[in-house]
């Protein structure tokens, strides 16, 4: 897959973490490609649906809804930040081989983990991802945390 | 925490897994403790809700709400079959840090790193949760391997 594809596709992670943020929640989207198209879409919904299992890569492994596991292994996951050790786990259950990662510098999650099980990780830091992030946490420090366990 | 509470607990764990096979669904149960009192239970909803990711653990905790990370390392963690990778890095990312499982006959999650990131695991090889998944399994091969991305 090309530099191209990845800015393209990282694109409309970024416009769900858009939507996200629009609706008073953590700026982190998802979207999960198979054979080219979007087959699964979503973002963070700690705050909209209070809930600590919707990250933005959960909510759209649901939204996916589901699919055959040589499908999955096919699969390439486009989060705008690094999967934390829930959303790297939900990936490894389902052989998911393909993570594209917005940036790793506000957050690094089970990557570590990920890479010793042979899962194909690349990592932009991509400065809209790194912006997005930056600005909430500055301005909502208590939800952020309370989003990662700490 | 004495072997009894352990038995009372995994009796809720064990009811909740009995809620999901009256409604169609896969018999695995979760109940979640923080000092004597159940404060969250769910169970697996992959076929009443059409939903990947909400194992029984994962609905547990959703259900439980948000704590803080002071209470989420008080908390036990009842649930009926051993958790798979996606919810034992849920209970990873919430730093739980005591698991008491029914069963890992029928399936073996992600207990070597819970075990290697200092979880405490109590294995109860409870017959009656290994029943239930045995049972399952025979009837529903399909909807089982699906669940686990097999």
């Amino acid at each position: 897959m090309s530099e191209a594809n990845h800015d393209a596709y990282m694109q409309e992670a970024i416009n769900e973490a858009r939507k996200g943020l629009a609706t008073g929640g953590i700026p982190v989207g998802c979207v999960i490609v198979l054979n080219g198209e979007i087959i699964g879409r979503g973002y963070n919904q700690h705050v909209q649906q209070n809930s600590v299992i919707k990250h933005a890569e959960m909510s759209a492994l649901e939204n996916m809804g589901k699919l055959c596991s040589t499908d999955y292994q096919k699969c390439t996951v486009y989060t705008t930040l690094s999967p934390c050790p829930m959303c790297s786990g939900a990936i490894r259950l389902f052989g998911i081989k393909n993570i594209v990662i917005g940036e790793n510098k506000t957050f690094l999650g089970d990557e570590s983990l990920l890479k010793s099980e042979g899962v194909s990780l690349v990592v932009l830091n991509n400065l809209e991802c790194i912006g997005l992030m930056n600005q909430f946490i500055q301005q909502h420090p208590e939800i952020w945390h309370e989003d990662i366990g700490q």
